[in-house]
């Protein structure tokens, strides 16, 4: 055995360069301190290993989700072709915007959503519920899969599997050398990350909890088949994400991230009566390197100055961004 | 450091111990066969570690479910106390037959049930979803753990916790022992048997599939509630098993075992393209030992026939059963 294959045989995060892509200073001193005193490396003794829960938003708290969430680009995908195919629809919402471009169309509904107003989005829905209804749960993995492998970002430059936030993958893999359980708590479809979030975060695929359509099963006594149904399960944003997490995982999360008005209930719920917990909101403060915005995260980041959550500069606290 | 400190050191399952309460024979025979052949013990190599799940049944294939499922008593109690303190519900179903000790009437709903007709049930679930709503997922766990260890079986001499099938405990541990990676998926409620999960069956809480009614986050800037309402979510029995395999797990499984009809889908379900599988029915035909019946189980004891399931004797294959 050479020097080499035991440096290769070392964990990955020591404590000489665990965030190594964060800028020293009081955030991920917060971070490093809160991870430090569950895993009972100060003076007060560790956490019970299985209740270091760890949740994570994915769109725009690990992955970029500017100019539109990568998963809309893949659906409006979908619509352009279904309008391709059946010019019947290019009349209709949301096939007409699709076909026509008019992406502002579609950054309207979620901006309106995130205001409270659900009428754009639940057009825009009916339009995504049919584009999937009777696709088996295997074809639609395998589309997901092979448009992430294919794809890039539309301005940044990069594939959208480069388009993760290496800071964030570093909290991650932080988390796991210190014992906890990282899950994913997404908006987006459950489905469409589970082929990547091994890969991109060592999130497997049963740890990825996010929005899903009803499905359904029809057996054939050799395996059967589960198939997309055009009626949404659930939406996993706001308070549903509680309910989600506890669905899931039946515990509350010592630590909870998130960057957007969808992320507050999650995080408030991020909390034990005995053990410390931790909650982040990523800002979107970054117009050099990432995106810079606040619409859809104003009343978290009210909340978080009232409720002592953690606010993430990417611009301040991240030395290097992807 | 003694002998005995040395035994309790090593592992509870090796190879010459393995189903110690299973009797020799081909059933016994087939179970350590399939699960040599996944392990890379026999000719050809080992499944991937991330595919070897296995999911059980819970009532009726892990614990007892005669003369009553244990979580109906449970239930049973609660509308009783809810009859004694409202004289008007007396007069109601399922209030009149709780609190007269009309247990056939139970029965009877289950009974149909599983013949397809679910007018009892729904009457019956009325009852049931009115009994819990508005109450915190965790004072339902106090009342439900308290419950079981507490109460006794009503014939079998043995308390609740005591009617575990110690073979299929011993098999839940061989599997684990082999790389896989084991889940309840119960027509019971989820948050019923997680408080005693692990416990009983190594099986963690986030490993515990089953029915729920649907839950509401209500936030308080301080870590808020889930509360239960009076709305099923899903009845985790039948068609809908596959579909919470997937939806929590997100594959299909190697192994399944159940003993009614309405575990016919998931075991249909457990089905690899490259790997082998093995699909369990336990059959109740020991009235000496436990209960002799095959109400709710024809079509699946004709399916295991047909589709070359291997049928578990408790009479001929088990030893022990407690």
């Amino acid at each position: 055995m050479d020097a080499d294959t035991v440096a290769e045989d070392r964990p990955t995060t020591t404590s000489t360069d665990a965030l190594a892509s964060w800028r020293e200073g009081p955030t991920r001193s917060a971070v490093l301190d809160f991870v430090a005193r569950v895993s009972g490396e100060g003076p007060t003794p560790p956490v019970p290993l299985e209740e270091r829960i760890a949740v994570f938003d994915n769109d725009g708290t690990l992955w970029c989700e500017k100019p539109l969430p990568i998963q809309l680009d893949f659906i409006l995908r979908r619509l352009v072709d279904m309008a391709e195919a059946d010019p019947a629809l290019r009349d209709r919402q949301p096939w007409k915007a699709a076909h026509e471009r008019d992406h502002p169309w579609f950054g309207a509904a979620m901006d309106a959503h995130y205001a409270g107003d659900d009428r754009m989005l639940k057009e825009f829905a009916g339009g995504v519920l049919a584009a999937y209804d009777g696709m088996s749960v295997e074809e639609f993995e395998q589309r997901s899969e092979a448009f992430l492998r294919s794809t890039s970002h539309p301005t940044l430059g990069r594939p959208y599997l480069g388009c993760t936030y290496r800071p964030m993958v570093e909290l991650l893999d932080h988390l796991t050398a210190h014992g906890f359980t990282t899950y994913i708590v997404s908006g987006g479809g459950r489905d469409f990350m589970r082929p990547v979030s091994d890969e991109l975060y060592r999130v497997p695929r049963e740890r990825v909890i996010g929005s899903t359509v009803a499905l359904a099963y029809a057996g054939d006594g050799n395996g059967g088949t589960i198939t997309h149904t055009p009626v949404l399960d659930y939406l996993d944003d706001g308070p549903q994400k509680p309910v989600r997490i506890w669905s899931r995982i039946g515990r509350r999360p010592l630590l909870a991230a998130g960057n957007s008005n969808g992320d507050s209930a999650m995080l408030d719920f991020t909390q034990h009566a005995a053990s410390p917990s931790l909650r982040l909101l990523v800002l979107h403060d970054d117009g050099e390197r990432e995106f810079a915005y606040t619409a859809g995260s104003e009343a978290a980041l009210e909340q978080a100055g009232r409720d002592g959550w953690t606010v993430v500069s990417m611009k301040d606290d991240w030395a290097t961004v992807f």
